[in-house]
């Protein structure tokens, strides 16, 4: 990546934040853009940006523009703000959820000579707010891009050279569809079971008696309700059917216990354990 | 606990074998029961034991006799061997699961002088046998006494200490009744999850896109087939009730997606994170 290439980041929260701290101290010129004063104090306080602003026409020094706003805020934003873009700018995001996000704003940049490329940073944590911004997260975390037929192989290398300059783990290049179904499971249907476990009983008693596995599993409970109920209904249609698709497997194992079918239960017993050794790092 | 007091330790496992290490180290007298020579073997040349046999007839010399074995041996072992009880002996066991377990042995001793009460050490590892025996995992673990009324203080007491000289990090007294239903939401209905959800899907692709909430999720999925296929048994009944509530909650979190009731989806997570944050350590 050209040094003198200029990025603007949209929504300075937590991971925008990150994004600024990072791109700021590989050298790059940032601008930042917020919608509160405060934020910007804070990002050029810390020395996270060159230049910041709550007005959106400041993007308009920007090469590179990256959106680190809700899925719901995102579409409008770029629909109003469009008009500030530079020709030659390219635009991406940070959602987790891409089938109900990546179409619609590919048309709303159909009639101009801008490129918006969408990509997945799979970091994050329980806080929020720039006031936990941090690079570290990034170097165990995975950058996907999120192509579609509409993209260039520019704006596909300029995104994978944007994840090197931030250090993250592993870079890679799903569809749409396999993005979302991945994120369906691993992420999704995961905090579902978190929280429906927490929910399934009211019982302060149970805490002396907590082990580890019980607070490994249940971790991810703890959930920003704005954020994470925007990307369920962003993904509803997979979500549910791998809600359904987990239910299958429960009701499986439930009539396997009913039945006392041993053998049937040691076969989904050994199985688990195979498939999960897969997954240890 | 009198230092002239003498242990039996009946099964040398990874719990039997931590067991005689640590009251070894504490300074009591230990006599090791197994079935295999070589156990008693590698126990004798790791000073685990004072003495060891494959003959059950050790038991006679020890005041105190703890069974580190499966349920579905433990209750005939009992049955086989009480003959060679002292007449003052106390008898305990590691049995995850009390409610199928403590009254048919406790209905085997009835005329006998000896006395069985219940604990339930919540140590393990996924790790087992002998060669695993250590006494950390003591130090972050719980160790619950489960009297029924059948039981003297004495023998309560002697629980106590013997949970106290393995250092455990906390101990309690439990109902069986409040034992099992516990331990069937925290320990065993944790396990029937993470198993349903690695037997939910077989794509080995997904591995590149782990993060550490599935994989925290899912640990618990790589599991014992023989002993926890005993262990659901023994507790079948709760254990489908308590399977039944989760089903129930994640239904409701599915309709709420499903009709996208976005005030009751914020409430859901609002309630697990408030819920998960009392587990926090």
């Amino acid at each position: 990546m050209n040094k003198d290439t200029t990025f603007a980041i949209v929504g300075l929260g937590l991971l925008g934040g990150s994004y600024a701290k990072g791109l700021k101290e590989a050298g790059y010129h940032v601008y930042g853009v917020a919608r509160r004063e405060e934020t910007i104090t804070y990002a050029l306080e810390h020395n996270y940006i060159d230049e910041g602003s709550i007005d959106p026409a400041l993007v308009a020094k920007a090469d590179i523009i990256i959106c680190c706003l809700y899925p719901s805020i995102l579409i409008k934003w770029i629909e109003d703000n469009k008009k500030f873009f530079k020709p030659s700018a390219i635009i991406s995001d940070v959602s987790g959820v891409k089938h109900t996000i990546v179409e619609p704003i590919q048309e709303i940049l159909t009639n101009t000579t801008n490129e918006f490329i969408a990509t997945h940073p799979m970091a994050g944590r329980e806080t929020s707010g720039i006031e936990y911004a941090n690079t570290e997260m990034f170097k165990s975390a995975n950058f996907i891009i999120v192509p579609t037929e509409k993209n260039t192989q520019h704006a596909i290398d300029t995104m994978w050279s944007l994840a090197e300059i931030l250090a993250f783990h592993h870079i890679s290049i799903l569809s749409i569809e396999e993005h979302d179904r991945m994120i369906g499971f691993l992420s999704q249907l995961t905090h579902v079971i978190a929280v429906s476990l927490m929910n399934t009983h009211d019982d302060e008693k149970l805490v002396d008696y907590t082990g580890d596995s019980f607070r490994d599993l249940t971790r991810i409970a703890k959930i920003n309700e704005h954020m994470w109920s925007e990307l369920f209904l962003y993904n509803k249609e997979i979500l549910l059917d791998e809600i359904t698709k987990f239910q299958e497997s429960l009701s499986d194992f439930k009539e396997t216990l009913q039945t006392e079918n041993i053998d049937k239960m040691k076969m989904l017993f050994t199985q688990s354990t195979k498939r999960r050794k897969k997954f240890d790092k």
